[in-house]
């Protein structure tokens, strides 16, 4: 109950946290830039927050005098545009929920200034999707702090595409929608982390020595010049989402996995067919790939799936009793530590699915102090 | 003027030569494996032979007790399928070309058994298409040694579908034709080599630790699973081979260039789409790749392209006034044998393009004896 003196004086804290999600069914590609909009749906599964995570704290106060932020304990642009974007529509959101004559915790604050801080808990130089993470807590936050509930996937999709499906926990798929203005590209839980218990997910945090091509310019130059990406959009991924969707509801695990490594295949087949091509397998990549092919060969049962994304990272898709014997595997094959020609695996973690953002009840997690500036453990 | 007693006793012997062939626009996957009709239309550069070919003798006599073939100078298996094709195929001509009144060198040679010897002066290891200078120059030679003249490529298709490219010189395309019996599936000379005189191509040769997947299973493969593929043959290709075509015929470097890279980059995304999928790029192709594309970014001109194949070797295309640079900024990249991860590049080899198949008129250059069989000095 925020009294109007408290408001006064001391600032509005909330800390929330946020999932880094990999998507079986990858997004590449927008059909409008400015609003995030993407030429196919996607759809992705939840990593538990157990072991990767975002974690924001927003503060409003009368007595702010600017927006500001801090990413990893460093201040940034405030004026990012796809930061504005969100603070924009969440603000926009706020208003319109008031007009709509729905209560908001804190009228006042839609005037205020914010401060913002955030952090992960995983270098955001791995790769992991870190945007996607950091601006579904961004979003979520801001929402509870200007006291608006319901659907912020459509605002967290214009801060970073695949941040729409970090709103929800398990298996989530983005919908591309149809309208100009993206009010129908909205994420939406399929099933949830309960749904599948024994799945698991293991990252390999790898290193590369060149640092790739961003995924920002990278999808828009895919958009202008391959033609496989065009068909792959329009004919391929829409028969795949619909076997995606019946896979993960049926808990059937070797078609989820086939269908999870032949994506991750054809999302880099349009890298290739890009004009510059793209390249974001390296040669270790490639040893996994044909890895996992023979351990399931050898089995005669898709009892593992890989996926890639826009960095060096490797995902493994597999069931709670293939991961010793695997992980094993991928020990005797990559000793951690090791390097193999320039490229590194780091480490190896195992996630089960998890929930969406939540927020942190705790105030001593708090990120911002009441003066609104980091603490200084930050 | 071949006397009847000669005939009983000395054979009828002929050495041809054919060349390699560098294809810009890619074959990839066959509509039917028997007869090799391809799923798209593709074109070549015919490679000087100076310094890479084929050279096959052909003899055959009335005392030959049973067919028999060298290859390299080991005895291989003449019962192989497509060898069997070829000698068939060109048995069926001779018939055809005698009943409708045609006539022929020698009519008694075609109940006579027949020994082929054939060499390559480049290791077949190297994987530059030496089954397409192979099977062109045993048509070849086989069409003289029975004196049938005209259309052969549909024969040498039938032994190695990129042969039929390699039965002209110049510039050749396979058009693929649509007739279920293959008769319209036929290589063409676009233009000649002496058309276009300033083109040169670097072959690159190199080695890779592991060997691929060979052509005929990996297309197989790819037709069966890629929906990229399908889209690639049904409704790129045309396109591009209206347009390179035109690209040959107006000498317009840039254009010949870019539809050569886009369209290397095109089949190699159609081997990742495939599944398991398929890895013919190695990292020192990536490096090649990347150093072409800011070669010619620094001079804002596409100056130098690049088309890789089924195999670990690279092909540069440039014009003759950019060698001297480029080789050197190639040397500077990967000085000569030297081990950079776990491929080589063995060495560089200039050409230009050059004339099909040719006759062997000097009788000491015939790689079987009278007696046919190879000569010692194989």
């Amino acid at each position: 109950k925020a009294m109007p003196g408290d408001s006064m004086d001391k600032p509005n804290i909330v800390t929330c946290t946020a999932p880094v999600n990999i998507a079986v069914i990858k997004y590449w590609g927008k059909r409008n830039e400015e609003l995030i909009l993407p030429i196919n749906s996607s759809l992705s599964v939840t990593l538990h927050q157990d072991q990767l995570k975002t974690t924001t704290t927003v503060a409003t106060s009368r007595s702010f005098q600017e927006d500001r932020i801090w990413l990893n304990g460093k201040e940034e642009d405030i004026t990012h545009p796809r930061l504005q974007s969100c603070l924009r529509e969440i603000r926009r959101l706020t208003r319109k929920r008031r007009n709509d004559g729905v209560p908001c915790l804190d009228l006042s604050c839609l005037s205020h200034k914010v401060r913002i801080c955030s952090v992960n808990n995983f270098p955001t130089a791995a790769g992991l999707a870190s945007s996607a993470a950091g601006f579904a807590c961004l979003v979520y936050t801001l929402a509870q702090v200007f006291g608006v509930e319901g659907e912020l996937s459509g605002i967290a999709r214009q801060g970073s595409g695949s941040a729409c499906r970090s709103m929800y926990g398990g298996f989530v798929q983005w919908i591309m929608g149809n309208q100009d203005d993206g009010k129908d590209s909205l994420a939406q839980q399929v099933e949830p982390e309960t749904h599948w218990p024994e799945l698991r997910v293991l990252v390999l945090v790898a290193s590369a020595e060149r640092k790739p091509v961003g995924s920002t310019s990278g999808m828009q130059t895919s958009v202008e010049t391959s033609c496989l990406l065009k068909h792959r959009a329009e004919s391929v991924v829409p028969g795949r989402m619909a076997e995606m969707i019946e896979a993960v509801q049926k808990k059937d695990f070797p078609t989820f996995a086939e269908l999870t490594m032949k994506d991750s295949n054809q999302f880099h087949a349009t890298c290739l067919d890009t004009y510059p091509p793209i390249f974001y397998l390296n040669s270790v990549s490639h040893q996994i790939i044909s890895l996992v092919h023979r351990y399931n060969g050898h089995y005669r049962d898709t009892r593992v799936a890989y996926t890639f994304d826009a960095g060096p990272n490797a995902v493994i898709f597999t069931l709670q009793q293939h991961v010793p014997e695997f992980v094993q595997v991928l020990k005797h094959f990559f000793p951690p530590e090791t390097k193999r020609e320039h490229d590194v695996i780091f480490s190896y973690v195992v996630f089960k699915a998890g929930p969406g953002p939540c927020v942190v009840e705790d105030p001593t997690q708090h990120l911002l102090g009441s003066d609104g500036l980091p603490k200084k453990s930050m």
